[in-house]
């Protein structure tokens, strides 16, 4: 793959080679069963548990919160899934949970299966520029909420979400009563934005190696207090997570944290990407989604990842547009890989976006190896695809 | 690892490094999403729907049937977790479980938390030599009945289960009416013993690729009739399972089947199994689990596994005699790694063995790359401890 021609990151990073390789070595040599009693099945144990510790001191909690799970979708349904331990009432109602309307499928699609299990879903949407407000949430709040999820960083728009005043503003309306549980969906934060999984209020995060140059079918739940597993089985990670532990994917997902987990061109990406959204605006057609994105002033920029940018193209359907820049070696997506097939873009929906721009729009995503002369190159590829197409 | 000194293959077999190293290769060259729509994720795509049609084609599915999931807890949960789209009637009933009660974790504490949720769960315990009878399984079959689940060799004494006798019975009991789900978990039977999952009344198998050489992390749903899924998300795997696609582990597993699935040393295997056997017998305080086993004859033999063999030496605690072992560089386990930590024998206390014996009984598996020799050498290394401690 020409990574300087990839600008889909945020479907998944090219993973890092060499600690890829490195970690497959030394999962080899640690091959036994890491609960396994006897000295391999130890050797395979300390390797594992030194990839949590090197994990957890990257990213600031300790590590006995950090366990590893198959992705971001099951650190996402882990603490969901633990409120089906709740009994229900003689109506069969197990309490309400407040979910933002523009969550990752795993959380939303979920979220409506637990509907039918007696749960009361309160999405919540962002304004029209895709930020979800913290009074929005607590304004939901009641005696039964039993659960709150607000993604970090959006997929689709790169909108940072105000995670840690949400936290505040739940701990401060709950005071004395109890509190609902906060998870923090940060797949597409890690390695992205500065993170603070150890501010207090966040009950549990989730993270994916895959988006941070790690292996696919390895993740990380960070979880602060205790839950009562629904998925159980051979009782791994402290009963959170059963499965065998993948030692391959624990030593990579941790050496990718401690490479990339801090995001390394911050600085220049954070001006490529205005100089991107600059060159954008040149072109008649483009409007950047949401439209306060084309403000290129630093209090503007710094409510959105410099990784993930949202433009539509007038007259140019988002997929034709993937398809041309990909007849020019260029890979960009419409939305989230998760919904590709699905035509529906929900997130843009949520935040009251024309059909119109939705059917036109498409998500260009940064990688810690990406370049401004890159994006330089993918504006000129941009700028000839509109002047063929229109 | 010295492999000639591994007995604890059904824990987990040492990954065979070359495919390993090659998957891993061929995945880092196919770095994109294969979900993403562009040219390199369609170049992931192709090399992880490869990988599928050369697992079905192993396995002697329909690539269709063929599901990746993160490994055999989820293979097993993903059919039994469907249930529970099941609406409750009035009085919150759901149905009713059938399960053997030898079956691994992940499917016995499972099913453990959906009694809560309205289902009947009927344990049908194994006779006194660890078999299921398929009577004992149909005679429990009512119209209540949604589904049932025996495995195909228990991890712990190598017997195999009469699953194709079960999925008969089950069809004519219920002829002309509602048929319950049949799955079959086949994580120690695949490698192990010839598995036909074409047959019919088999409508799921779980397999795991770490227990054949494979990967941790990823595991095979066989799925041969449309299910529900309850957990949910970005729908991959036409739905049944959500999350990014493992390349590797896709590729890893599907060679591994390639090249161990028809188990390559069945005849050697089921000759040192029966030396082993018969040299065992020469201890004093040595006892087969279950008794019958010792019978060496091959209509007795040809009822296990002969990659697992079941012993308790008299006076000597199995977490002793494991450590005594391990002292000399060989590695058993008293039972299954999913269990280690918890001090009871669940599957032995199934099959109404007694206290004395659960407590000193340990477990002896093999694989692939074990060799007469290197069991020769690990029997003289037990006749020693028996020797130290008596």
């Amino acid at each position: 793959m020409d990574i300087s021609k990839y600008f889909d990151w945020a479907a998944t990073s090219p993973a890092d080679p060499e600690i890829l390789t490195q970690a497959l070595q030394e999962s080899l040599e640690a091959g036994a069963n890491p609960s396994a009693v006897h000295s391999e099945g130890q050797k395979a144990r300390l390797s594992f548990e030194n990839a949590r510790a090197l994990a957890a001191k990257v990213i600031g909690v300790k590590p006995e919160e950090v366990f590893f799970t198959s992705g971001g979708t099951e650190s996402d349904h882990i603490p969901l899934l633990s409120l089906l331990n709740r009994e229900a009432d003689s109506q069969g109602r197990r309490g309400s949970i407040i979910i933002s309307g523009i969550e990752h499928p795993a959380l939303r699609e979920q979220t409506a299966v637990l509907k039918k299990h007696g749960f009361e879903i309160i999405t919540v949407n962002p304004d029209k520029n895709g930020f979800i407000s913290a009074d929005s949430i607590t304004e939901k709040i009641t005696s039964d909420t039993l659960y709150v999820t607000v993604m970090a960083v959006n997929n689709e728009t790169g909108c940072i979400q105000p995670i840690y005043e949400i936290a505040d503003k739940i701990t401060e309306k709950t005071k004395g009563k109890r509190r609902p549980h906060f998870h923090v969906d940060c797949v597409q934060a890690a390695g992205k934005i500065p993170l603070n999984l150890n501010y207090p209020g966040i009950d549990s995060a989730a993270l994916s190696a895959h988006k941070i140059c790690g292996p696919r079918g390895i993740g990380i739940l960070v979880l602060k207090k205790d839950i009562k597993p629904f998925l159980t089985g051979g009782g791994q990670e402290k009963n959170i997570r059963s499965g065998t532990e993948n030692l391959f994917g624990a030593i990579a997902f941790a050496k990718c944290l401690e490479k990339y987990y801090v995001p390394l061109n911050f600085e220049e990406q954070k001006t490529a990407v205005k100089n991107f959204i600059e060159s954008l605006k040149s072109l008649p057609n483009c409007e950047l989604v949401p439209a306060i994105r084309a403000d290129t002033s630093d209090s503007t920029q710094k409510l959105f990842s410099p990784y993930v940018l949202q433009a539509a193209f007038k007259g140019i359907p988002g997929n034709v547009m993937v398809r041309a820049l990909d007849a020019k070696g260029f890979c960009i997506s419409t939305g989230s890989a998760c919904s590709a097939k699905k035509q529906n873009r929900p997130i843009l929906a949520a935040m009251n976006i024309s059909r119109d721009i939705q059917d036109t729009a498409v998500r260009f995503s940064f990688g810690p190896l990406t370049t401004s002369d890159a994006i330089a190159k993918l504006f000129v590829a941009v700028e000839e695809v509109c002047k063929d197409f229109l």
